[in-house]
């Protein structure tokens, strides 16, 4: 059951599709605390409960013991004293004696203090008061994401060969350095679907431009690509560079398509093009007319992208960089004896990324109002993402498109997947994918992944199998690192055939793996949940955050740590051991419930599947297009002790989520 | 059996104290490829090789899959893509068919390619090719290790009270701050040995001076706080500053005894006081005179020290300063299109710190050579600290002090401990110290910790409790946290009591933990094991890392991740299980050997106990001097199925590691 409680005057975010009556009265579960401009929402946490919830975030499963912010940043550095990370999804849910879900449909920043200040409360404050809150009630954490998945509408389905293994840098820099990735993954037998095209593809970081000198003819490049198998996806950013003759800039100013600053002047910050506007993403007219610029890509054949940049991350404003230049120019030039004047020196420029007086000093007009920028900040990157959804949908509607952005709030879910942005090749950062995957399906965000070997810092070759050997079970699947980094494509290394075992695994799991993302699309489902959605009376499984159930009939319990032959592994009931042996042959071993330390040799994937369930395999190819999605039991691989399976397909790929009543079933015997 | 090898004209660290022929031929193990400059050494690695070693260092127990540099590095930041943190301890043991011991005894930069590279290689490179090289056989990992440790010397005892639980901070910036404090810890009634003096305390940041402002009759404060059974432990940072009437910085020009530059005058570079000199720590005058100016504290009542920021830590160089401000205040102030142009704007200041340049700008005399100090940098922070240690033997030859490092060199460990310098409030950090403890001790670092709680960023209660949980078995337990971070005291958080039954607890253990650490001096034994070194022939124990053995008889397995209610611990023998619940109650439960999920709460405390071992526990008390360590069989809890224990102990407690024949022996029988 869902409460809507409103506050103030709320902002319509557009997160919710569903209407649902307002209540009077006192909101449950929590105190409320309320002056005019601020107020806060408080309740007691028993000793037992755990708060599941916040989408993308830092720490773990359960978020006590924290305090976050939602408010999208840009900031690379996931470490766990963060409090924001680059989306904002203000949904949670307590799970103890008191069972229920809360949604707090809010733009602005809002604080989450879980058992931070005081372990034993939660503490929710807006940044005013201002906001929606939905109170959902069920049986169970999964019967309450489903409510709540009801409420903010179908997620996005991406076309099937977004499922395929994807492969990314910053950057490859013209056609013949794509061509070589091509090659590389070709000649080392690793099936390969995408290849990704970061910011330098683009005249001088201008969206919508291709430098030719890079990519001569590029309609055609597209299209030579496309013949092997492979779909260029090439990126955008938000910010737009202010250059006369520009046609973006010049049509954004010429319509007043542009958040403007106080004085009613376009702002200006700098991103990568240097000074840039940001398209007033909250208007429907710039929406759409932005939205509309994506189809210049795709009439040259490009059928997917990734909307960056989009908290929107600033690396200064004219004002800020024009204010910090003179207060270092009118430095005495002498040194101090205090350090701290020497840390304000050097900090000058630093501060100025991303900074709160930016977010303050630009607004939006929506058509009926007018809003500072920092108010609805986090409906940014969602409103790009749907600007552009909305566009492709009317430049391609016969067919589905990739399309996944870095900032996002709930509701972007349905026109878009999202990436976890700019992690690290640690070891730690295997286990933040995991741990952040169930909070994201919560939330809707159901294609989503995260920067496969990390994206900064040096990656190794170890890394980077145990990070596959998770990565082959995420919707998203795709290598990316950073300039200055580590070459990270599988074929670097030295032993290509154990990543080319794991990919080839990937793509014969396929049709099962995409039918069970439609499963949760069509049912609200959540692809990956915590052992403890699926065994809530299972005591043991309620601190379980290294393991996962994924779709209907399997768990996942990578490895993790450096060095490591093997894990602790829980199973709630018995399942069937799948492992891949670095040869590609598979051996099922039934398993008692219980623990058990499991071995997996760098060069193998390990994982279960429930009993009573099976998981076909189909033969793999060198990408999807060159796949056999249909499964003939005459040559598949059967997991699981199951005797048949079902298996959700599309017969076409339409482009809107509305009309996914087109998914059908197909029952596979074995 | 141990080899020397010797190339070029190595410099004499003293990091060795045995004499050693030197080998002719070639070395055992290494392919070595030298040039007049240059050299490398080279080594197989199998694939079930195990490489320990590195001391202070990122990542795991096992070396495996890094690259290392040793070079003292004063970087906060200790992710796992670091290369280089405040020690430099080349030493490393490969275990496997082969299996020795080597180190490299060079004082310069020194880069372990430990798999980095290619997965199954070993690689080594000095930054030139003047160096002295050990090889170190012997039938096991713990042979290899005793052997070593014989050849570097016996290790630094601290006094006892040193065991005591200590607290600081940047800084307590007063006497007032200090008392309440110690009020704070004993209203809790949570035990308390010492609160540290962080920079503040000093006049300007100069060191041997106190600000009467703050600390008004120091010596009486001192005398005032020790009657209370606290001790005042001040900080030392390694740079003096340039002040006209300063004692110890007029007395360092007069004498020469500062590093110099290239033209001969006295080197400045700017650290927490502005412009200091850096005393010449490799010319024994210098050493013998810095060392002598510890005695101005040790006479007001003082009885250990800290030395900080002997890296040397440097935020600018007067010369780096002034090129920096040039290059800022010549850019054209105008907004370019690049945003590289604006990076290297930004990060001008930035770049000064810790430099290159600066460490390659000024040079030694030894007193019988001059040398650059970037090729002798790893001895600096050593050498600080050795001063200081000598210093105290003159200074109170009749007891011991309390003396630790940040930065340090195998051969510091005669002199001092060390701590692990700035970490973070992260979990993971826990587990980072759990793994960094049996490589220190293979160095010679026994008398070592983290700063418990974490050092920058804000802890959390249920944090602090899970590290103290690991805390109270290291000898230098120390809850330490930077100005602007959360208040991290025990007494600050909701549970003291949870608290104050761990660190009662680590009272009661200290007559043991006090022995297996005389025990681990003497006999040149690690205080904490890898379970590897003590199961050599067990498969399981050899990839396990966040389990310890603990002296003899203990093994101990924290949990180190948030939410946790238990941890799995593998068990090589049948041990008792050790429970310490929340009323300060004991239980013990005999456990099979295996794979075992155990659980422990937030505020109990789980270890092991060998089967033939005892523990006893004595008494607790609200500081060391108020203990009685004698352990009366009448009144003590007595943790294992041993029928006695034999505990090490000093009648007096000489300065002088020399005179630890002192220690003696007494066997308790239950």
């Amino acid at each position: 059951m869902i409460k809507k409680y409103s506050y103030g005057t709320p902002f319509n975010t557009e997160s919710v599709v569903k209407n649902i009556p307002q209540q009077n009265g006192e909101i449950d579960f929590f105190d409320v605390t309320k002056t005019n401009e601020t107020m806060q929402f408080a309740a007691n946490l028993a000793q037992s409960d755990i708060v599941y919830g916040l989408g993308q975030a830092v720490r773990g499963i359960n978020k006590r013991g924290w305090i976050y912010e939602s408010f999208c940043s840009d900031d690379p550095f996931h470490t766990e004293d963060k409090s924001s990370l680059y989306g904002a999804h203000n949904f949670l849910i307590i799970d103890g004696e008191q069972k229920f879900g809360v949604y707090f449909d809010f733009p602005g920043k809002m604080t989450f203090d879980i058992g931070y200040t005081d372990p034993d409360k939660l503490t929710v404050t807006p940044l005013n008061a201002n906001l929606d809150v939905y109170i959902i009630t069920g049986e169970s954490c999964l019967a309450i994401v489903k409510e709540f998945r009801e409420l903010i509408g179908k997620s996005y389905i991406p076309p099937m060969w977004a499922f395929g293994f994807q492969q990314s840098r910053w950057s490859y820099g013209n056609a013949d350095s794509v061509r070589a990735v091509a090659d590389g993954y070709q000649n080392a037998g690793i099936p390969l679907d995408t290849i990704y095209l970061d910011i330098d593809y683009m005249v001088d970081f201008k969206d919508f431009t291709i430098d030719d000198d890079k990519f001569p003819d590029f309609e055609s490049f597209v299209a030579e690509m496309k013949a092997r198998g492979i779909r260029l996806i090439p990126i955008i950013d938000a910010g737009v560079k202010i250059e006369q003759g520009y046609d973006v800039y010049e049509e954004g100013v010429a319509n007043n398509y542009f958040c403007k600053d106080k004085d009613g002047n376009d702002f200006a910050a700098a991103v990568w093009p240097g000074l840039t506007h940001f398209p007033d993403f909250l208007n429907p007219d710039a929406r759409k007319w932005f939205g509309a610029k994506y189809k210049k890509l795709t009439d040259m054949g490009i059928e997917g992208f990734w909307n960056d940049m989009n908290e929107p991350a600033i690396f200064y404003s004219a004002e800020g960089f024009d204010k910090a230049f003179k207060s270092v120019k009118n430095h005495s030039g002498k040194l101090t004896n205090s350090p701290w004047d020497f840390f304000e020196l050097k900090d000058t420029f630093a501060r100025l990324a991303n900074s709160g007086d930016d977010y303050r000093s630009f607004y939006h007009n929506t058509g009926t109002q007018k809003v500072c920028h920092y108010d609805v900040h986090n409906l940014f990157g969602f409103n790009m993402t749907r600007s552009a959804a909305e566009g492709l949908q009317e430049a391609v509607p016969d067919k589905r498109t990739l399309l996944f952005s870095r900032a996002s709030y709930i509701g972007m879910h349905r026109y878009a997947g999202i990436w976890t942005g700019d992690n690290h090749s640690w070891w730690g950062h295997i286990l933040n994918q995991l741990k952040v995957m169930p909070s994201l399906n919560m939330c809707g965000f159901l294609y989503s992944g995260a920067d496969l070997g990390g994206f900064n810092a040096n990656c190794t070759e170890d890394l980077l199998l145990r990070w596959l050997a998770l990565g082959v079970f995420t919707p998203l699947l795709r290598n990316h690192s950073a300039i200055g980094t580590r070459d990270q494509e599988f074929y670097r290394f030295k032993h290509k055939d154990w990543f080319a075992n794991f990919v080839k695994f990937r793509y014969r799991l396929l049709p099962y793996l995409y039918s069970e993302f439609l499963n949760a699309v069509e049912n609200n489902e959540m692809l990956f949940r915590p052992l403890a959605f699926d065994y809530p009376d299972d005591e043991s499984c309620k601190t379980i955050e290294d393991q996962l159930m994924l779709g209907q009939g399997l768990m996942i319990a990578p490895v993790y740590t450096q060095n490591a032959d093997g894990r602790n592994v829980y199973l709630p009931e018995g399942m069937t051991k799948i492992r891949l042996k670095a040869d590609g042959t598979i051996t099922q071993t039934d398993l008692r419930c219980g623990y058990h330390y499991i071995k997996i040799p760098l060069n193998e994937l390990v994982f279960f599947v429930k009993h009573g369930y099976t998981v076909p395999l189909t033969e793999d190819a060198q990408n999807t297009d060159a796949m056999d999605f249909d499964i003939n039991p005459e040559t598949a691989t059967f997991l699981g002790d199951g005797d048949s399976c079902d298996l959700l397909y599309e017969e076409e790929h339409p482009q809107s989520a509305e009309q996914s009543a087109l998914v059908k079933k197909k029952r596979i015997f074995r």
